[in-house]
């Protein structure tokens, strides 16, 4: 396992603008140990031969080398979390080159931008705001009524994925009790473990911080998880067949029908597709008062028209599908590779490796 | 220690406006065990001596007995955590009725204010609200850069008392290092303990969460603390002679220079009193860009005047002394009450108990 009998790897990044010449620096420090280059391409382009033969690792949005070209690379890495984008491609299609992902480093801006809408609607931060653009020293019953703090609240949080995770993490320092929901059961420790790569000090690697875990994919498993008395729900999981549109009219009638009667109604947070919502059984929903808020950023089209009604139903939160960005994004992403590239010089597997046909 | 043998406790709730009969209801289902009574007076009446008489325990915010008429008073509790406005009453000066306060209630709505004000700055949460008036969905870029997430960043807390400790606590499970400062030495675990009342599954009771404790009353200690490469600074003094405009220019100064180049410049919280900082140095601070920004509840003059320049001063956020305000307050300062009275019946010493001649 020596390193001096490895060859020395080769890092192509391969992306559609050019990295700032002090973030290609930061990778290079990164990797003392390889050689990095960058290439800038049209997304879906395909990099030159000649190009590929030189690199052992590709670190890509969706510019791919032509799979016979490619089979002495020892895995391509994607900034994104899932690959919808290019399942179809012969690199996943045609090839067996290790691919891996992403996913992982969204929790911690995702559970951010969560917390971030919570706390708005619970604090009236929409006033305080208008209010010092008037320069208005606003009154205290704007605020002694109305608010409830989360000591004591209820999450449910439907896939408990990285993204869910660190949501939970934050949502327990505040006093909430969560509870954690899946497709399939999650019985044993191992199974409740959090497979994908994790940013250092966040999450639930061990899936210790939900009271209770839950699962199914019925109706009747989801409405008997929505009856928990919840009053926040975190919508965190894949778009597929058999989630679009999971959560409509019924669903928000359970909710409202099972909440804390001291407590404000059920609050929808959105940060997975805004198909897997029944919007206008939503729009329904935050008009007639059965869901106190929500909080989204996504929806269903993106963007969202002018004209469309969403943006004026009473108490939702819209923005325009950033809850996953910052500065630390490329940055976290190579980290993952870091982590990918020790691996492989110690013959282990990889971490957030895509299982070919999963399908997300 | 029977319960048979101690009188049935009579709590008297004194205030200046009447509570509603549900609240009253759950203040009666807290004391089974107890008579609950109110009185309505203006703030600062004194307690007619026959209501007094029939009582064992005050509740009240500033409507007290005459201490002669009080001997038999188990305790007086209050609704405020500081007793600032009682403080030169005979209750206090003049008799040894022991007097509790709602100290350690307040960590967990001005924790969750904080944090709003931290994820309101940082993840542009004006545009996102802007925008969505216009329904308008912005670009990423707007979002793409310019944010960074907390994890990694240095939070220090000045004065580690309840609140600082669940803004501790929600802090660290953002991926934030805590560094705590006060003004005596706390070398021991005991000495680190948390004394007040805490909100059940709230804040930092043994003292663990700080990565490190620093202390001193000296400008070199507290530029010494200043010097960490903090992101965050929060203040959360009490107000007296000492900590007056404790934080001003040169503060400002050491902050900016010691913060971590790829980040923001600080960024400072108040939750305490205006006039611990100087306003005017902020000010100035905020316009040059030495700090990032400022999360001000509390100004000075309070209200603070409509043509005041803070108003208009750069990435400041301003809210009108309401961080501590949520529905739950009076729900939590009977629960000091529920745990008093059960101490008084074990013989213990109460909690929250102030020490007279402390001075706030």
């Amino acid at each position: 396992m020596g390193d001096a009998a490895l060859p020395k790897p080769h890092i192509l990044v391969a992306f559609y603008r050019n990295f700032s010449d002090s973030f290609l620096e930061e990778v290079r420090n990164k990797f003392p140990d390889a050689e990095v280059s960058s290439l800038t391409r049209e997304p879906g382009d395909r990099i030159p031969k000649d190009v590929v033969q030189k690199a052992t690792v590709i670190v890509t949005s969706r510019i791919l080398p032509e799979p016979e070209d490619a089979k002495h690379i020892k895995f391509i890495h994607f900034f994104s979390a899932g690959l919808d984008t290019v399942i179809d491609d012969p690199i996943l299609t045609d090839s067996t080159i290790p691919v891996t992902t992403s996913s992982g480093i969204h929790g911690p801006p995702i559970a951010e931008w969560t917390v971030l809408n919570w706390l708005v609607a619970s604090r009236k931060y929409n006033i305080t705001y208008e209010d010092q653009k008037k320069h208005r020293w606003g009154p205290g019953e704007n605020y002694a009524h109305g608010i409830q703090d989360h000591v004591g609240k209820r999450l449910g949080i439907l896939g408990y994925g990285s993204i869910g995770r660190q949501i939970a993490r934050v949502a327990v320092a505040l006093g909430i009790t969560v509870y954690a929901y899946t497709a399939s059961p999650k019985p044993t420790p191992e199974s409740r473990r959090d497979p994908h790569y994790i940013v250092p000090g966040t999450g639930d690697r061990d899936g210790t911080l939900p009271t209770s875990w839950h699962h199914g994919t019925s109706k009747s498993a989801l409405h008997e998880f929505l009856s928990l008395g919840l009053d926040h729900v975190v919508v965190s999981l894949p778009l597929t067949p058999q989630t679009t549109r999971i959560i409509g009219a019924e669903e928000f009638a359970v909710l409202a029908a099972n909440k804390n009667p001291k407590h404000r109604n059920p609050y929808l947070t959105n940060i997975s597709r805004g198909k897997v919502i029944d919007q206008d059984a939503l729009i329904a929903s935050l008009t007639s008062g059965e869901l106190s808020g929500a909080a989204l950023d996504v929806t269903d089209p993106e963007p969202l028209p002018e004209n469309h009604p969403l943006w004026e139903a009473p108490n939702v939160q819209i923005s325009p599908h950033i809850s996953a960005l910052s500065e630390e994004y490329f940055s976290r992403s190579f980290d993952i590779v870091r982590e990918n590239l020790d691996r492989v010089n110690r013959g282990e597997k990889l971490v957030n490796e895509y299982t070919r046909g999963r399908g997300y």
